[in-house]
């Protein structure tokens, strides 16, 4: 029994580290990214700016720290976790034993904190932007860094530190920022599924997990392997909650003083994390091709490696390959086994090795070895290139239908309690059922089985709660959760 | 008499703000980056970006935080300034007067500061991912936010927070390492003439002008119109100082053990304040047309904007603006008149602008405006699209060349003390002069003059120093410095 069957956990972790994705540093929960980790995080930034300018949303970007004073603003109306990193000193000196200590003749008479989120930083400016329904809608969004202080860390899923998108729009009616948000959590499902062939469910949170400021959150909630729950994107109704508490108010077209309506919404790189725990497998990492930094390894045997008559004829290859605009690498192996190399790039997820030695030489083929499905099969030089691109895009489609075809599987949907606390004790899926919508059972059901209310939908017909047995038209989704 | 030549400073705080560029935030000494200085952020970016891939050069990210313990280490070989933002508690709880307050029962162990470079948690990193020969070069560079504790500052030239891109290299040889620090300062020149449109001189820093970790640093420095000098990228050769602080050695090819040579560099939002202060003029903004959002904007007249008329005929000339990926916007002005809007978007800096009013519509032609030099010209609607690019080109060589001309012009090269004196009393511009090489010099003739050493260089013949008229070969560049 391999790792990834046995210790799910454990196996995320080996398959960070042999596919070099990203490794903890010694900044506690602080987490490295390696490029490949920067390479996709950098495709999902210029496929999401793409999209972000088709809806005139613009990029700026606002401080790293948050005064005092905002966060009090902020906090009269909000009830926010203070749980960050805070900023009471400006300067280091040498202490007495030779240390290095906040120099205690420079503090900060107002502490600053560093951003756990940007609302409170916005809100601020908008209400010296905006003063006039001419000025409205407002689209921001803004790449950042941003750190909330978290006890228990894992790489990419919750790290102290981490790299995240947020969106921050403001609107003279509360039926476009409500579309708004719903506009971007789908906006968000459509380019993960999109780019790294991830399939997820959009819904509401229920008001005990959703954003403290927020009317309405919704959320992206994907499936992973083990049969647990990854949140993987959010966006936020807020109401006119952060015009109220940052005062931003706009002349509207009929000459009346009204309050903002606001949404936010952001992705972080916890999609990575998502990425690998949905793909992967029990040799490491899966790579989508879309984002996949190497799509292609060409890998010369070592006998034929040798002999300097490849080049001749690599010369070929290597033009249609450029001119498909492929992202491929050669490696010349003369130290190493074959079935190192194989081992080593299988490892790190390219989704395609091509094996050219003296066989395929005489035969003016190559043997591609597919990734995901573990497929070899041969092909003629010619029209190589296309071919490539061909089986490139069949990944891409493969590993979306086995990621939704997975999903469905573990999509329960018991009708009593009792089938219902089996799926969650024995953690195969995520179960959908009708839940009476209070945060009483809500609780209860989460002591009884662990599982928390991922997110909920209404539904057009009625049906009895699963464990109070109310009637509702409410359906939530149960799972386990990251 | 106009701000711009009565009062630098004063135009050019007003130029960001009526250019929308940026404008200082409520934190002390952060700026917020408006859309237009975040797309031209990208811009250099994505230039970049493409530079380092051809030479392999990947990109990392590493924590905000740096621990003392590690500061500690560094600053054991280097005496590096520490004003920096000091963390020392991770929980902000309400205090009695009911102000939030640092939770003075969660102070950390550790203290950590907000990264104002990232040697020392990039070469920690090196010890572990260093061992042979084969591991080198490691060529990393990250994009990130870093904070230093700067009391005054200006927008985009000194701020307290500000975005850049720092690269960190470890080479097995002396010959290899210099050799990169000088091929980066290079890379940055060239990219920043061909985008920005910024000529600049490259040298090597004083001793007291370099970084205090580097054996060599080498500069960019561009004139601003006002004469005086701004340090627009670095390049350091590191030496062996850094592997020595951090113990990163590697086995070479025989065998033995060795410290590694390393490098670091990196350009700053900075560049936006210096292409500001070397291209724009009293009516305001001048952006180069490789990186202006907005290229073109099209107005139509007040009357013709009232007359549906121009829809038929626009479909036109937008499908050829299209086919040419121009960035352009189409102003349909029936509110304010047309000389407002000129004036608005000349302050933005867009390069082109396009009337189209009823006579053009009659004669079938467009009258644009050229941001830069003040024409104003007529061109039929055939073939608009193909000459707005050639405008677009034009434009920026005009802006290089007219950059370039401007500097020469202020580029003097007095030989004697007197005249040396009267251009940096006058500032004028800047001084090419021959220096003894010693700090003492160079400190005095900054008590007299107030002018620093840009950089220097090597020259193949002796002269003698400006100041002590001791015989030497280095040439100095003398000048009031941002």
């Amino acid at each position: 029994m391999s790792l990834f069957t046995k210790n799910f956990s454990a196996w995320y972790l080996q398959t960070l580290q042999d596919g070099d994705l990203v490794e903890m540093s010694e900044v506690r929960g602080c987490a490295i990214l390696k490029p490949t980790a920067c390479a996709i995080w950098e495709h999902i930034q210029t496929k999401l700016n793409e999209e972000f300018k088709k809806k005139s949303i613009q990029n700026y970007y606002f401080p790293l720290f948050i005064p005092r004073s905002l966060l009090q603003k902020e906090g009269q109306h909000m009830n926010f976790s203070k749980e960050c990193a805070v900023v009471t000193n400006y300067r280091m000196i040498k202490g007495k034993k030779g240390n290095l200590i906040p120099d205690p003749s420079a503090v900060l008479e107002e502490p600053l904190v560093v951003r756990p989120t940007s609302e409170s930083l916005i809100w601020n400016s908008y209400k010296k932007w905006i003063t006039s329904y001419r000025d409205l809608p407002l689209l921001c969004n803004q790449w950042c860094n941003v750190v909330r202080w978290e006890m228990r860390c894992r790489p990419l899923l919750r790290t102290m530190e981490f790299l995240w998108q947020e969106g921050h729009t403001a609107h003279s009616n509360r039926e476009e920022a409500d579309e708004m948000a719903t506009i971007m959590i789908k906006l968000y499902a459509d380019c993960m599924a999109d780019l790294l062939a991830l399939p997820a469910v959009i819904g509401r949170k229920s008001e005990r997990e959703r954003f403290d400021g927020a009317c309405k959150t919704y959320s992206l909630e994907m499936l992973m392997q083990d049969g647990k729950a990854l949140q993987a994107g959010t966006s936020h109704f807020l109401g006119q909650n952060f015009a109220r508490a940052f005062n931003v108010s706009f002349t509207d077209n009929k000459g009346q003083q009204q309050y903002v309506w606001g949404t936010s919404w952001g992705i972080t790189t916890r999609l990575l994390g998502a990425m690998v725990m949905v793909h992967s497998d029990a040799k490491g990492l899966v790579l989508p091709a879309k984002v996949a930094p190497l799509q292609l390894v060409i890998l010369l045997t070592p006998n034929l490696a040798k002999d300097e008559i490849w080049k001749r004829h690599f010369v070929s290859i290597k033009g249609g390959l450029n001119e498909v605009n492929l992202r491929w690498k050669l490696v010349v192996n003369t130290q190493k086994s074959l079935g190192w190399h194989l081992n080593y790039f299988e490892k790190k997820g390219v989704p395609l090795i091509l094996i050219l030695g003296f066989r395929e030489l005489e035969e003016k083929k190559v043997t591609i070895k597919i990734r995901d499905n573990g497929l070899k099969i041969e092909h003629p030089w010619q029209d190589l290139s296309s071919y490539l691109v061909f089986l490139l895009e069949e990944q891409q489609k493969r590993l979306y239908k086995k990621a939704l075809s997975n999903m469905n599987k573990k999509t329960f949907y018991p009708s009593h309690w009792e089938s219902f606390v089996t799926i969650m004790k024995k953690k195969e899926g995520w179960a959908w059922a009708y839940w009476d919508g209070t945060a009483e059972t809500e609780k209860i059901i989460q002591e009884k089985t662990k599982a928390t209310i991922r997110c909920f939908s209404e539904e057009n017909r009625e049906g009895v709660c699963i464990f109070s047995g109310k009637p509702t038209s409410c359906k939530a989704l149960f799972a386990q959760a990251y």
